[in-house]
C-alpha cells in the first residue's frame, strides 16, 4: 500500500511532465541511485504506461522514450543490464496480448555521483530517486576555527547517537546542506521548465536528532563493531574513525534547503513510514517455520550489507566482515522482536521552476 | 600511423556532423560495439576534442556532448564505467593545464544488439563502430527448397573454407546482407539529417571468398578444433556443427547494400590493411627478449578470446576451452612467423540524407 502510494505520485509527476511538454514526441526519464535489482526496471516500466495511458487519453502517440539509469560506478551495472533482454521482450509479449500501441524505450546506464552534473542541460522531463538521497557525497568533517577541517570526534559511534557531541550532529547536517543543494543545482541545469522530480529518502520525524529515532539500525551496527573490538577482531580506533556518510534530515531541512537553492518549486511534501519487511511478497501457505521477524530482519540485513559492505571493507579490512554481519544480523532479530522495523521516509513531488 | 588514418576519419566526419547541425548547444555521439579498455575512451575523447577545437575556429562555445558506449548486454559495462572516475579527472587536469574551455562530457552505456534500434529518432549526430560490424546477429541457416531452415552443412569449418560447399558461401552473404541493411535501416532512423556515420570493420580484396584470404585465423581455429577432436577432447559432430556469426564482405557487397538501403550516402569508402599487432605499444628498450611474432600472436589470441570465448564455451562446454586456446595460439605463431600478422578492414563514411 505505501510502495504505490510513492508509485502513483511518480506516475502523476511524469503525466505532469508529459503535459507540460505538450505531448512531446520524446521524452527522457532517469532514476537516479537505481541500485540493482528488478525493482529498477519495474519503476520505469510503471511510469511509461502511466505516459502511454496519458497519451492515449488525449488521442496523441505515445512518446518514444529514453531511460538514463544512474547509480555509482561502482553498482553492478552488469547484473542490471543482464536483466535488460528479458524485460524488453515482456514488455513485446504484453503489448502484442493487449493490443496497444507500441511505447518505444530505450535504456541506458549513466555511472557516476549525482553530486555532480550526469546529464547535459535541459534534457531531462522527468527525474526520480528512490531510497538514495539520505547517502552523502562523504563522511561529513568538522570544521575547526582556524577553517581548516578535522575528522568527527563521534568516539564508539557510526552516525549521530545520544553520546555523541553537538559538533556531530552539525556537521553531518551541514553535509546535508551542502549535498543536498548541490543535488538540486545540477538538476535545475538537467530538468526541462515544467519537468518534474519525485525524491524519496530516509528522513526523520522530528527536528531534533536525539529524540527517538525512527530508525536505529546505526546504533545496532555500531554495537556489533565495538563487540568485535571486544573480540579482538578490530581496534577500538578503527571504531572511533568510522562515520558513516547518511543522513536522515527532517522535513524543515529539506524544505528550507529546496526554498534557498530557488530551482524547483514544492507541489508535495509528506512523511510516511514504511516496513522494512518485503511487503510485495507473502508468507508462503503451509510453511509453519515461517518467521516474520527473521524475514523482516533479513531483508533489512541484505538491503545494508548492499551499501555498506565495500565501505566497511575498505575501512575494516576483509577479514572481519562475515562476523561483523552476522553480528549485526542478530542484534536486528532481537531488537525489531520487540520493535516495529518501521522507517520515517518522505515524499517529495517537485516542479521545475 | 594506420589507426591515424580511421582517427582522422572520425574527427573529419564529427567536425562535419557539427557543422551540419548549424553548431549546436548539445552534440549526441554514439560508440557502437565499444567493448571494454581504455581505447574506448580514447577514441570518444579524441572526437570531442576534434569538435571543441572546430567550434573553437568558429568563434562558437563547444557543445555539451552526449556519448552513447553500446555493446551487447554480455559486454564488461562494470569494467568500462571502472575507467571513467579517472577519464574525467584527467579530462579535468588537462582543461585546466591549457586553459581550454570546458566541454562537458556526459557519458552513458547502452546494452543492446546493434540490429535493433538503440536509440530515440532523429537523436544522434555522429555514429561510429570499429572493428564490430563483421559480428554478423546470428549463424546463417541455409534456406531449404520448402522454404524452411536448416542448419549448415559446413562439415570440419567454422567458416567459409575451401571445403565448404557453395550454399554455405550463398548462406553467409544473404546473413551479412540482412545485417547490414537493418544496421543501416536502424541508424537512418536515429541520426539526424546531415549527421555522420564512421565505420570500420574486417573485409576481404576479393569478390572471391574463396581467394587467398586477408585472414587465415578461422581455418585455424578450424584446425584446432578437430585437432581438440583427435585427442577425444570433443566430437567431430561438435565441431561440424559450429560455424562463427562472423562475416568479413567485399566492397562491392558493402557499397550495394548501401544503396539498396537508401538512408546513407558514401562520402569515403576505402580498404586498408591493419596489423594485428599492436602498434601504439613499442619493444620495451632493452629487452633482449622481446619477440615481435609472440607478441603479434598473443595480441591476435587475445582479441579472438575476448569475443570467442562465450562462444565457443556454450557450444563445446568449458572444459575444452584452455586446451583449445593453446593450440589455436601455437597454430597462429607457427603461420605468422612465415606470413604477415594483417588483416584488412573496410572504411565507410557515411552521410546522413
Amino acid at each position: 500500500m505505501i510502495a504505490s502510494f510513492a508509485k502513483t505520485a511518480r506516475q502523476e509527476a511524469a503525466v505532469d511532465s508529459f503535459r507540460a511538454a505538450i505531448c512531446p514526441t520524446k521524452m527522457t526519464i532517469a532514476d537516479l541511485g537505481c541500485s540493482v535489482g528488478p525493482n529498477v526496471l519495474q519503476m520505469a516500466s510503471e511510469i511509461i504506461e502511466a505516459i502511454a495511458q496519458a497519451s492515449h487519453q488525449l488521442n496523441r502517440r505515445p512518446p518514444e522514450m529514453q531511460v538514463f539509469l544512474n547509480d555509482l560506478p561502482g553498482n553492478d551495472f552488469n547484473t542490471l543490464f543482464s536483466l535488460l533482454p528479458e524485460f524488453y521482450e515482456l514488455r513485446e509479449t504484453k503489448l502484442q496480448e493487449t493490443d496497444q500501441e507500441q511505447v518505444p524505450c530505450f535504456i541506458s546506464g549513466v555511472p557516476g555521483s549525482f553530486y555532480v552534473r550526469l546529464f547535459v542541460s535541459k534534457s531531462l522531463h522527468f527525474v526520480y530517486s528512490s531510497n538514495s538521497l539520505h547517502w552523502l557525497s562523504q563522511v561529513p568533517q568538522m570544521q575547526l576555527q582556524d577553517g581548516s577541517e578535522a575528522p568527527l570526534n563521534n568516539k564508539g559511534n557510526v552516525y549521530i547517537s545520544h553520546t555523541s557531541p553537538p559538533s556531530v550532529f552539525e556537521a553531518y547536517k551541514k553535509q546535508f546542506k551542502r549535498d543536498f543543494s548541490l543535488f538540486l543545482k545540477c538538476r535545475g541545469e538537467e530538468v526541462v521548465e515544467g519537468g518534474h522530480m519525485v525524491l524519496t529518502f530516509m528522513a526523520r520525524r522530528s527536528s531534533d536528532p536525539l529524540a527517538p529515532m525512527d530508525f536505529d539500525g546505526w546504533e545496532l551496527l555500531a554495537k556489533a563493531l565495538r563487540d568485535m573490538v571486544s573480540l579482538g577482531l578490530t581496534e577500538e580506533e578503527k571504531v572511533d574513525s568510522f562515520n558513516l556518510p547518511w543522513y536522515a534530515p527532517s522535513m524543515e531541512e529539506v524544505k528550507d534547503e529546496i526554498t534557498i537553492q530557488g530551482s524547483f518549486a514544492i507541489k508535495k511534501i509528506e512523511l510516511f513510514d514504511i516496513n522494512w519487511d518485503d511487503n510485495s511478497q507473502e508468507a508462503p501457505r503451509n510453511d509453519h517455520n515461517y518467521n516474520p521477524v527473521a524475514k523482516s530482519t533479513l531483508t533489512m540485513a541484505k538491503a545494508s550489507r548492499a551499501v555498506l559492505e565495500s565501505m566497511l571493507k575498505s575501512h575494516f579490512g576483509e577479514a572481519i566482515i562475515e562476523k561483523l554481519f552476522e553480528r549485526y544480523c542478530f542484534l536486528l532479530e532481537e531488537y525489531y522482536s520487540k520493535y516495529k522495523a518501521e522507517v520515517t521516509n518522505i515524499l517529495i513531488v517537485f516542479e521545475r521552476k
